[in-house]
């Protein structure tokens, strides 16, 4: 099967052009000058399938390198499935996720790793690949460290919080960071103080503060700028490469950006809703609605211009990365947490949406068309040893291509664009003056004439490389 | 004339990965995966050249965004005429160089813009784009700078030094700011504070110390580093693009640094004398030796660790470009300031090694292979409005190509590679793990089989469009 | 003569506690602990005067270090002769200023410095000393700084702005650091860039902008900050101390700071004016009101926070002296700049209520009662060689004694508390929740019983000792 | 008992002068400008013992703010008793300690301070006050807070190293500054991430490595510099004032000096032994020799350049107590770690050498004159609430006076000066060129004519009042 997609404008990281693309099964053929002669063949007359890009941006597909699918978590699971979540994200433009294999305390990590690809293997819509959470580091998680990057894990998970659960104190961090140092793995991280918040939040509920707002109020940013320098301490102590997940608070970037300045190998990423959504806005709604909003790290005060931070962050590079974090609940699942906040389960849901959201920064002037490329793929892609096959429009690369127009438009919300399994949607009324148009997965069509054309276990699991990210 | 590149490897600013890479004409018309059968034609057969690019890089063509060529300058000329630099630099794999037009004081920036064609035209090996020099800045300047937009001059070099030569005011550079700010320009800046450095000569003279090394020493970094932070506060005021040349203090570079994090469009250039010399080891050679360096800014103490610091800023992207501020003069003009530093004419030589010198930098670990591509070529072509045409290998780009052999080896100096019209190599010495196989410029062959095949003339003026790098 | 001061808690610099004071002739004898029977004298009754200071606290008198009296500036002079200023000064507690002999770009500096004391002599109600304005710095200034130093003149004051009446250029500002680092004499700076003020300033009136308000929107911060880092990289490398003046903006607070972090001499003022006063306010008060408050550095905007930053560098002696920069001119005066805003004589006249003023900020907590005095009278004294004599209260210094009550109220206005020289009052209708009580300068009773006792001609020319603040 | 002291130059935080001072029992009862006849009485006459201190500094006497008498620690006791250690103190010129009542997990802070007052009582040469340490912060210990504040212990040590025995988590740390906010006191911090030390040690230790050296190496900057930005988090969090003892990382001091740029109340203090000695020279010692330098936390790599940084910091009051962390084990106790430098007890003892230690700083131009009584006596009497008793020479003042003698001079060592209960000296061949010439104490004399003139119970426990030197 071979696809010519012609007319279209390419882009890049680092620029754009117009150029034809050839895939070739599942593979990009050739990028080709549009009319050229050159190759002697009347391309379009020769392959199976001719799609029309002109006036549309051609581009990578989506790397979503954070999400959660069917992740058991406070007594139930994430509410998208491998099948449900990977056809949201196709929607979207996304055509390649990085799950978490979750490792609670106690479970042997090689178990856990071969559970996710049970759960994931036939289902998926796109290409998936695995980070593993460690939790509670002990020898044994060392061990399985080396025996996971050979099967194309290649970064780890730890967490600085939630305690008895995932957390692992700063000896156990300093061990997985030696064993990452040395067979050249990512350390990613969960950045807040989680001592610190159970304390807060067990005062907080004790003086009878149980709305949603408060799971903002006993997260403070001081809590997560905190931890994420403490992470990049000890990453400096043993020389391993460091990812701080999800940062919202701008002090928690100047950290990020203080270690770059010195040369240091420590990465940022942020989500959609740290660059759009506030704690007063959503996660003070009133009643019980600011629930649809609780995630950790917590949605921070606009008034104290965290969300402008995290744009400029993203324009200088000092987050180099936009995932979503992905781990939707239903209002129904939500309502644990009716009159104790720190019950409601952590999540939000945007796999469908973040390349329409990012987009829309483009449109607004907070990053450039070019940025837009590398941070939604390339530089997933590069981060997370994916790049070659993934993140680039590039011969031999797999044929991942979105057709993006810039000339259409999309309204999200239930009843408008919405496929993640959520009765709700926490993007509700966000209008995007741009419109996924057609997307391939390794040359096969998934979206195309505004329909679904994908299927559960059209996605492969992708082993990965080594970050080819590092500084 | 169709070529074909096969078997190499194709490095661009993110990445790399097996690709052949067909040139029809002057421009590149497809890159292909190796053995694609999807095209339907054999295309080594239907060619009229194929070169053989096995265990090789194949890379967009350097660019030099900063050279000197006839540059008049106390009372003397650069030795490299356009027709000796540009052959040089071809030798070296650098495809486009970005000359800068010098109006001085009193001069009209039109009538020497039209002088600066007059000399570059049919005597260039390879292309060619011009900065504009503004010396002290009037009303008729401003106008000028909006008419040499349109001929394609995006960017507007000034001086905080030479006073009576060069130098505006700060009024001035606020002026031409402005004016950037509103066509869109880039402001260039010479950044040391001439008005410190006249008087620190003078009390050196004074003093009867007349050797080379008091050039470095009357320039000191404080000179450096105010200029730096002058200029991007100025950049601040007006919010035009600044682009600082040859950054050789660290403490200037922190400055860089710290503007970038609050998100101004300020960057940074830095030169390969100011990675690998020193004043302590080059300009303080004994006897007049030391004036073959001298060069402005000059070259920094190694105790003082500048070195280091560029190379870390060139990793973090503090620094974004290399270029080589190539302004080559002989000893025999060198002489001049036998007696009096302050007469040695200032400038290096070093356009024909920049790839190389860079490239060892990727041997020795300094750099990445991916970021040796990108400063030497496509954040040069990004930062100065040539992206598309120059900068990357794309369908539709010139096809300005090198082949770099990480097999081969270079030494540098008189009697071994040596190309530049000087009369002593600065780098007389150097050697390095690597080699410049092939050099196409537009299609055409400029070096191959260790021979110069280009020709003065080939070499065409580039328009450019504004900056394509601002955040 | 001798003068006993009972009941009264003295504060100084580091703490407070009781102690009856001891005054003999102009000098203090002793500080007794109350009730003390270890002198084995009655002291009451062996005195000559005993004033009572129950409840009340006994301080050092007050040292302004920045005064304008009687200054000649844009054709007129500032309204204050040093008879009416230093009588004003003394009703507020000051009972030393250190005025500026203004040696103008042409003048000789030893002239002047004879003209100032003519103009001082027999006029003082307090004590006075000088600093000199060096105007375009000639080798002769130079000369005349080592001579002014033996003459007790032991700082000199340079302008970056003001071109042609005071500025001197980078090469000239090195020249004078240099002889102050020979000579161990202190640089002040008024740090402007006047070069980029001046084309603002013209640029705005070409668009008709003619009201106060734009004093303030065409020196704006950046050229403030710039100024003040190129002071202090100067600074930096001749070694000389340098003490920043009126400091109003945050950058510029901040990069003192930074300064002070890497362990140079440097130091900064700000003035009242500075901690109360904002553009919005005050200069951009509706007509020509605003004119009142034209001073440079001029009042910064309250949205951006300057206010607030100034209070909290006092607190943590990030700036270490509060003065007045009193520069009082008449409304009839400020018409000079009708229909002309850069026409407008600059300067605030504030000499007698800068203690009042600053105590305001003991009650509502900005600083602290001890902060008070020393930014007030001990550092002043400290920074500008006067330290013994003038700045703390201990035995063999001058008996310069203030009483304040913080059970008294001051309300300041025409009318009310007003004896500066000026037909308007800058500080009108602010209240203070304190008062000063009494005021002895060399032991003579200034002010007591809500009555001015003091005389032209009893201050007296202090020679100042190199700074005695010095890291 | 009148004592007057005469002909001595007073040095006090702010400066110096000629002054006498008169003794009335245990206060000072005035101060008096020698010579002056203006009490009527002939002084020296009528006093019981008049000194003279000709040529010599009259000092307030020096306040050891961080001693361990009889500490328990790793199953043995720190060398000096409250007996030997504050007669040692009063050898070197400290007439005040304050000592740290140990609570170890598990038992009751109250019973512990009483015991602590048990062995003191009767026993010291000096005054003595009480911090409290707090291990394993318990909801009793928060009680025991509010308790101990009404008796004169206003400052709470806290440990965030030392697992199962000192150590405090984040959550009780921020307990206990929520308390601290609440009720004034100070918290105190050792800050050094013990989790990631724990771990080093078991790895050094595991790798065979047991010379004293490791215990430097296994306790890196890094490890420092992490505790102190968690505690200043922690801080900024709960608003408590935060004191970081025995700083010795220059990463560290940043971090402090950072918190106080932004306005926090954050101190630091460093130690003689942070100041003069290295991990290379005296912890590198060969054998077992290091053993003599073990403390925590450690003596810091010289060619990193710690101890000028921390010399810089004194000097910017970035660092604004000097103590001892006095806690000395004789050779025949450090040899609990032959074989495992983890088992030697941490400690250094210098309680008796602070002042003559840090003078020499004033000789080698480190410090001013009056920086030195500030750092040894004003800001520590500050910081802990003992200002105006003590930390001052003023009337009303406990009579606690050290007159030291710049033309003295002082050999350190075992049969020279050394007093410590010690069986080494871990300052042996200090030269001092100063010397300790007469101690008073509450108007006894200590030290005078090269002999101790002392006795346990001369020394009475000071109840503190709050800080009184926060921003
Ligand atoms: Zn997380
Ligand atoms: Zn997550
Ligand atoms: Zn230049
Ligand atoms: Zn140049
Ligand atoms: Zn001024
Ligand atoms: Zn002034
Ligand atoms: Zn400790
Ligand atoms: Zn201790």
């Amino acid at each position: 099967m071979k696809t010519l997609i012609t007319g279209g404008t390419v882009v890049n990281a680092t620029g754009r052009g117009a150029a034809d693309v050839l895939l070739d099964g599942e593979t990009i053929a050739a990028l080709i000058a549009p009319g050229s002669t050159a190759l002697g063949v009347d391309l379009a007359a020769h392959v199976d399938r001719v799609i029309d890009a002109t006036g549309k941006y051609v581009i990578p597909g989506g790397i979503d390198a954070h999400t959660h699918m069917e992740m058991p978590f406070g007594g139930t699971f994430a509410a998208d499935t491998f099948e449900t979540g990977t056809r949201a994200a196709a929607w979207g433009g996304t055509t390649t996720i990085v799950d978490f294999v979750v490792q609670y305390a106690g479970e042997n990590p090689l178990d856990q790793y071969a559970a996710w690809h049970a759960k994931a293997a036939g289902n998926c819509a796109i290409d998936y690949g695995f980070h593993q959470i460690l939790s509670d580091v002990q020898d044994s998680s060392l061990h399985a460290m080396d025996e996971l990057v050979a099967e194309g894990v290649t970064s780890f998970k730890l967490f600085m919080a939630y305690k008895g659960v995932f957390l692992s104190d700063d000896g156990q961090i300093v061990k997985a960071m030696q064993r990452a140092a040395s067979n050249g793995s990512m350390i990613m991280m969960h950045a807040e103080n989680g001592s610190v918040i159970d304390l807060l939040v067990q005062q907080s509920l004790a003086r009878g503060e149980t709305d949603p707002i408060y799971h903002g109020l006993t997260r403070p940013w001081q809590a997560e700028e905190e931890a994420t320098h403490r992470a990049i301490m000890l990453a400096n102590l043993t020389g391993a490469p460091l990812y701080v997940v999800h940062v919202s608070a701008k002090q928690a970037a100047e950290q990020i950006a203080r270690a770059r300045d010195t040369g240091q190998n420590v990465f940022g990423e942020t989500c959609p809703q740290y660059l759009y959504l506030s704690l007063e806005e959503q996660l003070g709604a009133p009643g019980f609605e600011g629930a649809k909003w609780v995630c950790s790290t917590p949605l921070r005060s606009r008034a104290e211009h965290h969300q402008d931070h995290m744009w400029r962050a993203l324009r200088t590079n000092d987050l180099q990365v936009v995932s979503t974090d992905h781990c939707p609940f239903c209002m129904t699942q939500k309502q644990l947490g009716l009159g104790d906040f720190s019950k409601i389960p952590n999540g939000i849901g945007s796999v469908e949406h973040r390349l329409d959201l990012l987009y829309q920064g483009v449109v607004t002037g907070e990053i450039s068309l070019e940025r837009w490329v590398e941070i939604c793929s390339t530089t997933p892609a590069r981060m997370f040893g994916l790049y070659g096959r993934k993140g680039v429009l590039a011969p031999g690369a797999d044929a991942d291509v979105v057709i993006y127009d810039p000339n259409g438009h999309t309204s999200i919300g239930l009843g408008k664009t919405h496929h993640m399994n959520m009765d709700y949607s926490p993007w509700e009324g966000f209008e995007i003056d741009g419109h996924v148009d057609t997307v391939l997965s390794r040359g096969e069509l998934l979206i195309g004439d505004g329909e679904y054309h994908g299927r559960a276990g059209h996605g492969r699991y992708v082993k990965r490389e080594l970050s080819q990210y590092l500084i």
